[in-house]
């Protein structure tokens, strides 16, 4: 088996044409990185992490790759389990040249690339000296910390995802520290709000609520003030961003006199009760938290149509986020139209970016944003980049294609990592050089004008401008 | 930014081979159109209406250029507002180099340029010239009125939009005008009869079609006599399809006794009652309008799965087909085979064509078609076109992707426009081009034989001969 | 019409460079067959049948024929009907030119040309030709039986489908015929025991069960016995291998105590009274079964999707599988979902191929795969190849797509024929063309390594090796 990583050595790696090749360096390259929205670990960024081997950096967290790793047949000790981090460097190095075609293939060439200068594909042949010659950087290069990745990528912005209790520390920190190089800021995302039907937890929750906001929840206009008051709390550290994760937005429930007072004696029952319309609640919370978000001038995202936690037997063992998610198959249209049009009816809609998990969704979502773009701004509701499972190379460009068949692919507010790992930056890289190979060959197809000045700046607005703009970060950049 | 408009300018648009340039221009370019799905107006066609400028002719009806003028940030004011025509025109112009790999771009090349002879993009720079230059030709040119576009397109037979109580003065006219080139024939679209859910519209239809059919419609017995006697008048001015915009086609609820007596009350009480069953209502008014047009040999067209006016704030101020529309997520399927089963089981399901807004919806109803085809004829149950938001580049290949994985693209009727524009028929250009390219791109990669004969017979099959053979218009040409 | 099949004639069909036909001849055209599903006749192979002609051989069972011949408009009489076998040649012969771009287009080329030596396209000029060539090999030829098709394309393993009422006796003869070439085994499809809802057939079907089993069924436990005798039955004459076709997995019903008693009255009504809750029934007995199937080792398989008989006229004059069945839009995740893991709870989840008939749900498929490899043997849960409708150039690129983006194409089992044709094994060649030409493309736009041996690898554990290991038919080769 081949070592050499021969195209991925190559500038023109994934780029088709020298047209393709111009549009990337002369317009993509060098724009700076809005990543609005990711899972990375606040404290990793507070506290500058340097990580002790390319295991704990690259595969201790990365529920794509054990999913790969499964599916190969490898046992789990060597994936979660108490295997040592270098075998399970090698059972990852053993299952990368299985992974052609898949994303994972591309992102571990790209990412050993960028940060390590690996130019050899990973495999049983190559892993001992890739992990040493990485462990040895990640020991001492100066850009081999948390933050050195972030830099060395060119991140202006970084978004990451909190919890409503969260005290935010890492971030009140970093606000204040005068050596960082990049912004970072919380992202107010208050899924745990929303499972009443689990009650135990819920109540819980709440609890903690009350403690963070100083606020006692006892009911739901309670409930609605100590939010406000984290709402209040994140806008001051900052965050400009909400999200919620939804297999769907719920349909509108009306949430009755008769509900209120249930939802009363629920609270007071300290989890002896269940709520008997968690839609009805989903509905009235998630309206009144987006009416915040406008009057913040937040953006609120919507992750729609994931099925997760499929497998209990072993999510029971590995906790969510473990590689047991898929896509689900939803229906979605009319609750979303129901929802974004109540907020939108009292000019309450704030800034929007729907994502859809299932690609059958794609034109539904990308034709939905229209419906409520009303000429007050550039694309006030979008269509999220590729998600998931969709994040990869067919899923990038169908995305650019239905974006632009059925919306204005000059409006996109372009890439985000949507990862939990410092190295994925590079998938930015990726999305560029799609983005531009795809322009490149409507330009040679005649498909599209075949200047580059006028391709060129659509470019710099997918890659970073129309971000800026959208997200009012003329600050960073 | 440049304005030329290379690649429009060239016969060879998005032929991207000599094999597609000869498909294309020995056996598609000269083929009569036969557009027998649009929403054009009949006043216009008949007046032979002349434009008073490029604004009232190519944008105040144009919902597809307001969405996406919307999107880029531009005023309501500039749109649909208060604005001069002129504003409006350069409000447009701004617009379009954000249109690109949106058909809007490709679309207004082409119809400035086929209709007015403009070879430049239109964008600010150069809006003042092609607006002048146009609104001469509006002006003064001979072809520049309603029917001159039609007939330099090369139109044979136009089929509009009615609604039964129309009382088609307008086809009668034309009917007996010894000066049209072509025919126009109106479509029987009943669609105000089946929005019993919104009672107080329901009943002031339900008079109007009363009053013009001459029968006194108390209970659902005279309702379809009066809906029969206007398919009657209809079918008197040589209308021989129909047409229906559903989400949905509903499931086979039974319209009972006690349903009728209920029905017989609900239309005594005069809106001060609803009806509490419109599915059953909506189903068997169906099905006997169905039966009504296998009776005439008309052909049926069912248009499913929109979802509509979204934006109530919007759609309050702007009405109807104002660009607030977008694409549901409906099951289809059962509720499809249930109704096109319960006609054919008496052997009265007349021609047929569905057309799906979702393209996930593709692979079902290109499949869904063949169930009901019975060797009785050619392709009596055909897919419809790529519809609306489908009706694009990548939109029209995957439709004809489908149909001929899935179905018999050799028996396929074709394109239309579906529009309100007197401009649109570029649509045909467009819809051709990318068929003859992409049989002549299956031809050079040995998919289909390369025989020039056989597939070129195919392409007049599919661009005229089809649809003459399945109107029965051999009189057209 | 030219009748000269340059493109089929020459070994580079589909394989668009140098690189492909490197692939396939080197990796792909020499793989043994393991057809692991098709609807393909124990009689004719155990008899090893002679076919008088070319109709009885090629179009008398082939509903994908008929289906495009009524869509033609062709006369049931020559598809189905009382005309002579020539006539009905003819017949399609006067259809097959009018397929192209559907993949009836290129099976018929190439079944003709590999079992026949044909190398001319069929139409009405060619038909006598190639009607009298292939006649006089089907008479005469040494390699022209039902068991000479097989070897000839090299199939070492041939599943066919098999009720469980019936006796395998074809299949007992085969096992001690010292003449066969190949392996023959059942697969168990009990489909008819879950038609419950047509109480007459389903009592009829139970008696039979009864009968065949030796076990008295009154009630759920023995009819649980009777299937578990049948299950042990078709084990000891080789299957390892069960097949369900469902629209949907069933949710998750309780069959509760009632329902016992219920199931008990209803067995003892002898057709009298129906059964109340369906669903419950089909989940109960549909885990029970799954858990027979992990206790052999076997592998299940799931068809979900289809919605069959859509036209009840024609049905009821010619009986399923005659060409009336589509593709439906049924919900598929939550139910797969559940019910995978409802197995998977207590470890009892079997090896499990799931096909989609709808192609929307490639997505969802790829991915709930992944939730259920638990590391315990190489890709335990499998999606299917693409079936029926979607098994065609475009389906097929399309799911090798998009297993590859959301799984690992490396340890896909590959292709099957899930024929009724003897001829059909021209789909492998097709395939594994479709595949080859797929990763060559790849290579050569440096999207994946340009390493042969890498690449040719994957190409034969794809084409063969996978299903050998998958099914542990390592005796077979």
């Amino acid at each position: 088996m081949s070592t050499e990583a021969h195209f991925l050595l190559s500038k023109q790696f994934l780029l088709q044409s020298d047209l393709a090749e111009r549009l990337y360096f002369n317009y993509a390259v060098d724009q700076p990185i809005i990543d609005f929205h990711s899972h990375l670990s606040p404290s990793d960024l507070a506290t500058d992490k340097r990580f002790e081997n390319l295991t704990s950096l690259w595969l201790n967290h990365d529920h794509y790759k054990w999913r790969a790793m499964r599916t190969l047949g490898i046992n789990e000790r060597l994936i979660t389990g108490d295997a040592s981090d270098e075998e399970k460097f090698y059972a990852w190095a053993k299952t990368v040249p299985h992974t052609i075609r898949n994303p994972l293939f591309h992102w571990s060439c790209l990412e050993l690339k960028n940060s390590f200068g690996v130019t050899e594909y990973l495999n049983p042949t190559s892993a001992a000296k890739i992990y040493e010659q990485c462990n040895e950087q990640l020991e001492n290069g100066s850009s081999h910390t948390a933050r050195g990745f972030l830099s060395s990528y060119g991140v202006v912005y970084q978004a990451t995802t909190d919890d409503p209790c969260d005290d935010l520390s890492f971030h009140s920190v970093m606000r204040q520290d005068p050596s960082m190089t990049f912004k970072v800021a919380p992202t107010f995302r208050p899924d745990k709000c929303f499972q009443i039907q689990d009650t135990l937890t819920f109540i819980t929750y709440i609890r903690k609520l009350s403690l963070v906001s100083g606020v006692d929840i006892t009911d739901m206009d309670s409930l609605l003030q100590a939010l406000k008051t984290r709402v209040d709390y994140f806008s001051s550290l900052g965050c400009i961003i909400s999200d919620h994760g939804l297999t769907q937005i719920p349909l509108n429930h009306q949430f009755s006199k008769a509900l209120e007072y249930e939802f009363k004696a629920f609270l007071a029952a300290d989890g002896k009760m269940s709520f008997s319309n968690p839609k009805a609640y989903t509905f009235y919370v998630l309206v009144a938290l987006s009416k915040m978000y406008h009057q913040k001038g937040w953006v609120q995202q919507f992750h729609l149509g994931a099925i997760r936690n499929n497998n209990s037997r072993l999510s029971a063992k590995l906790g969510a986020d473990a590689g047991f998610d898929s896509i689900g198959d939803y229906s979605q249209a009319e609750r979303l139209s129901t929802f974004l049009n109540h907020l939108d009816a009292t000019d309450q809609l704030t800034k929007t970016i729907l994502y859809n998990l299932n690609p059958s969704d794609n034109a539904m979502v990308a034709t939905m944003t229209g419906n409520f773009n009303d000429g007050s701004m550039k694309a006030k509701v979008q269509m999220g980049p590729a998600w998931w499972f969709l994040d990869q190379k067919n899923g990038i460009e169908q995305h650019l294609d239905d974006i632009s068949a059925m919306g204005l692919l000059s409006t996109f507010i372009g890439m985000i990592t949507d990862s939990r790992s410092l190295l994925s930056f590079s998938r930015h890289e990726y999305f560029r050089r799609i983005l531009c190979n795809t322009l490149a060959n409507d330009m040679k197809r005649g498909i599209i004008p075949n200047d580059e000045n006028w391709i060129g700046s659509i470019v710099e607005n997918i890659c970073f401008k129309n971000a800026r703009d959208y997200f009012e970060l003329n600050s960073v950049n």
